[in-house]
């Protein structure tokens, strides 16, 4: 799967759930149903760390049992994969709206890999008419920072390529430091793509404030119940090619987790909240 | 100039005087002492920062102006040329030895980079018979990282390579972390190349002891009379091909500063010493 | 405005729309509507960054546009006033009441400017008869502290009036910090008068507790949207007189920001919280 | 009273009142409410800053008043016992099951005095086939740590007894802390055995997280109102025999106070929360 | 003594002796000696705690035991102070020179009462060319920071007045702080002004270098032997008038004391070192 | 050996030698140095770790090779461990002295363990008529608080005995740390009795100093060449009796390391001195 960040993952898994439903031309229920769940294992099993992709799916098959009918059945899964994306859509933009007033005219501000979320509260702030200064980092080992750059550029924000190491050198001059999401914990940890853990520490060591842009179906029930974020490792071809390193092992994880004191707030649909009101949206979120 | 690391570039310098003064087939001591200063210039002026390059130049020259004959001035040159790599070569056996001390049987190591000085302790604890695991970052955007992980898979060492947004998520795993020096202050801080005072930092958050390798020649007696360190920029090639990123600012600083305050010891080859011991280091070598 | 404190403004507000709203002699209710609204505006733009005022004015009017007759809306603005200030009162004595509960016999007590709801939790630990003493500070530029120190002097409790610089030197003898607040964000930031964050970074540095005293009114609502808390700066004849001056800027801010990691507790009139609840209380105040 | 953990001392006062209740042999209803209240306050005298316990004694004599003849108050306290100890052993259970999650294998796991919701998790943990190592304090002056090593020596599982002092000295060997608690308070700070506080302290210098496991009961109302956990002295012979020492004055606190930064999560029977969540908790029991 | 700073103070005591045995008429050099000592002894009961004073007074006496005839005396004193008020200045212009140095073009500076050496540096950095923004204190309670803003005005400088509590506030703006010194101990340690241990915890708290500017005889031989920088506190008139303050206390320190660890370098015409070669300071005093 | 504190066991050790060589009543000067050189060994195996114990023993030994007759040799022997002892004693002296000018009227003192020195700076500040309070831990397992206690009661100065894990609890009551040390490293850190690493990092927590009184022959030669000093561990039966335990590891390590950042100053006979100056110590020593 080639699609970057999770929450663009999550909507890709609703949309292909959709189609799915759609595209089954024949009448049997419980096939279908079947071939539902299997796509559904199938996609979790691309990324078992995403918590947003579960979400997303839960969302979508939450009516599965309750559909008699095999019209019904697809109109339920077409419909709640709809509603699923328009939300997700919609969460995104209002966590533009939100994290860009805490955008100030002048501001510089660092950014890390390639967030959707991020990205709206900076290109809200930069259509608001604020004048702001982006620094993003490569982003290796798949370097979506080149992708964050190209679209800043493009958007005519002032925008400065870094390569990762660079990021405690340029802090002094950093107003805010605007990342994404992968998955946020029931304590406030956050997890997200490696190298943001140290980020904000660099950060908090400089009292440069940390805002996490994240939808709320990033934040996971499952670790509410004990279970551990799995930090994910990838393919050793995507640092090097190892038959020309021989001899030598290739560690390739994928995100980190920054804990809650290093963060100042999280911007979320609902609203701007401490790291350490993610309990209360988990709670909020069950209803 | 493709010579990586201080103390390498410092050693061909020394060399390039030699061979210059050696290559001299006129009678003109005046003519030969202009190209020999010529040539200080111009070697100093492709790394203004290093003060190693300046010091072994200032050693190789010091007889300049009392050579009177020109087989004084050859001889003169060329053998404090040999002294200088002679004792710098025994610099970094010695370091090799007192630091490999520190290292305990067992130890995980994180380096950065490919220091010269870093690397004769960690080879020197592996022949003294000791099971050491290292982890080395790629250090981007020359990614030295690759001439070190050969060098230790080639030598047996087990070792993995990391992206450099990785630092954080091992240091758990890290007991100690042994990386060179460019330049040290005399108050004590580590110019380094870029991303060393993120990985200090992140060994200082856990409790991770940092050791700093650096022969006495990159002592600065300059930063004395308060000249700061000036961290070179490099080319934007070095990170990308600016033509594919249109309207981007590419920055690329090639050293940052670590506080000593993040730093556990150095160690030289006149022995351990805290970083606050730089007054002295320097005193003593100015004699 | 000469009235000092979060809290008092907002009570003069109220105070100042039920006496619009009784003195108002004519028929008119829409006449009176427009007068009610247009003071309103006057009264926030007197202090703009006051959430308390804000909370005070929305009280007041909450029942305008519900009120058909004139009389009902003389009498449901001065009810909802009296209603607001009697809140008001009884959520500084629950305060101080709570509060005093945390003040052990002996206590050292370090207060800054000249709080109402600070003032509640000293003045009842004194009168529980606990034997405290109490350092205060100047204040500078308005010097609310000589109120504060003339009023816990004519209590007859032991008060030191010292100078805002010697917060550090100080703080070695104190056991604990109290003080109010004029905002508080959804992230748990304690927006108060100028100074308040250096003493409670001193507090922390030094393992001593702060105490925010804060009514949940002062819990801002807008900072969930993002809206950040704008630090008003007032006019530089407050710090000298700029004639004297001359070539010389003034700069005058009122509040500062404590970040909620410096903070051990907000005794509110419901109860002794950590400052990462205040989503909780903001959530709990919409109902 | 030699029970040890506030959990097991709030389940025998549950147990005690029922067994007063059932061998209660008379017929006057007054008199056996009367003993009951007499017995909870000679229990409550016994630990006065065990929340638990004034929980525990709450949930047995909650239908005290509305019983009206002899036989049902004998049943509704025995059934109220019954339930409170069952939900108690259930929450133990949970615990240990969230909490294990949490452990990875191969971890090394430090813990302090004697906790039943501690070892409950160490336990589940190496149940469930995780190969762990236990480091173990003494914990003088009572010296309850001999029963923890006793017991998880028994269970199979590695354990290692150090003395108090030793615990910063083995922290680098450490991979996470855990412990139980005595008491948690509404702003997050966790009531715990004396050195509990500096081993948290001496975790998070290294980065080390730190799991405090306790039921919600133990989660203190009355800290809501300003109640201060008062800390408990014992009696200076579980020091030293003081004839032994003329002149010497010993000091015996029982618990101290580790504040919520220091913590990573506790974990409860209604799932892993950062303690800063301690307020919710507070409200979701008050219903 | 109106006279303000400890080099001044120093420089005006060598002076003042020079006068007095310059002014002396009569022939009888034990009557010279016996008042230069007395002199001596009133100028130190001044100021007990300045060892730049008391280093001034040990160098102008210095042949007074060797002094034979009464002509000698005199000239051996004028000769002494001299030399002591050429090398105070010397040192100073040295301080600026050096100091200028770590002043970047474009930096926003914070500094703290009224420093000869930091205005030094100030004022050098300044005449070099680069463009500088300084905020300077007000330091309550004598105000000597109009003395400074005034000054730096005068020269062009671009200068804003803050009060003292405003410091937090503005640090996120600040490139460098540049303070002076009243006495630095064998441990590092910095006495100067009240308020300057604050400023420097909030330099550290953003990662902002503290420079200390100091000309050597202001490093403390006595601190050697373990004596404390006594705190001198003055009289509590220079903080408000008490007899309106009746019941209220005032306490007036003037120096407080930053440990070594919140300092970057110190300036000293020896040149830049850390705070914690203090003791090779010091011996090299003793020759 | 049931000696207790590296001073007196080099002490001890001085005397040893010296009854070896005075006791020795045959004329082979060849046996005799044998056997002195046997006893070194001996004495050295009893206590590997101790710097204090080598320095003794070279001290004593230092003309063996240059003594050619048997009596001269005994004289030698005789006359350098006189010379050992008194200069040993003169330093604990002196370091009373001066560690008690630092020590104020009314401070309460925390120490650990049972140094003499530590002790020569208490009883020093008791005899120049300071009322002081010690706090003194119990220092399990050997329990070495007991002697401290005992003589501190002794000497009528107010005492009062807790357990190791009370340290952090009572921190806040005390004004400042005084420990001794086994062994201090060249970059400054300080290794002594299990416990005090701990008791620093409270200290340090609290903004309490942290004094360290080592006579300067505790500072170790052989840290500058890189020898990591060995914590030594100890029988398990000082700890438990382990037939009582089966199945449970016990770990008794006897020394911990303190970083030199916990360390505000260590007293030595040579004067007050940063941590940071211990290569200056070691050279000094060295001549």
């Amino acid at each position: 799967m080639e699609i970057r960040g999770a929450g663009k993952i999550a909507k890709a898994a609703a949309l292909a759930l959709k189609e799915l439903a759609l595209n089954y031309d024949k009448d049997d229920i419980n096939v279908l149903k079947d071939e539902l769940r299997k796509a559904s294992e199938t996609l979790l099993s691309t990324r078992p760390t995403a918590i947003s992709l579960e979400n997303a799916i839960n969302c979508v098959l939450r009516d599965i049992e309750a559909s008699l009918r095999i019209e019904d059945l697809r109109e339920n899964i077409a419909r709640n994969a709809d509603i699923f994306i328009e939300n997700a859509d919609k969460a995104l933009d209002t966590i533009g709206e939100i994290g860009a007033r805490r955008i100030k005219d002048g501001d510089v501000i660092l950014t890390h890999c390639n967030s959707s979320a991020a990205l709206a509260v900076i290109l809200h702030a930069h259509s608001d008419g604020k004048k702001i200064n982006v620094y993003a980092t490569e982003s290796r080992p798949k370097k979506q920072g080149y992708i964050t750059v190209r679209k800043l550029a493009d958007e005519g924000i002032s925008v400065t390529l870094i390569v990762d190491s660079a990021v405690r050198y340029i802090m002094q001059e950093i107003d805010i430091v605007i990342v994404g999401a992968d998955t946020i914990a029931s304590n406030g940890a956050v997890i997200n793509k490696i190298g943001t853990s140290q980020i904000a520490l660099c950060a908090h060591e400089a009292r440069v404030p940390v805002m996490i842009c994240a939808e709320t179906y990033k934040f996971s029930k499952e670790t509410m119940t004990g279970e551990l974020v799995k930090i994910e490792e990838r393919d050793e071809h995507e640092v090097v090619d190892p038959a020309e390193f021989p001899g030598v092992k290739i560690f390739n994880p994928v995100f980190d987790a920054t804990p809650a004191e290093y963060i100042d707030v999280i911007v979320t649909e609902r609203g701007v909240i401490s790291p350490y009101a993610a309990y209360e949206i988990i709670k909020e979120m069950e209803g």
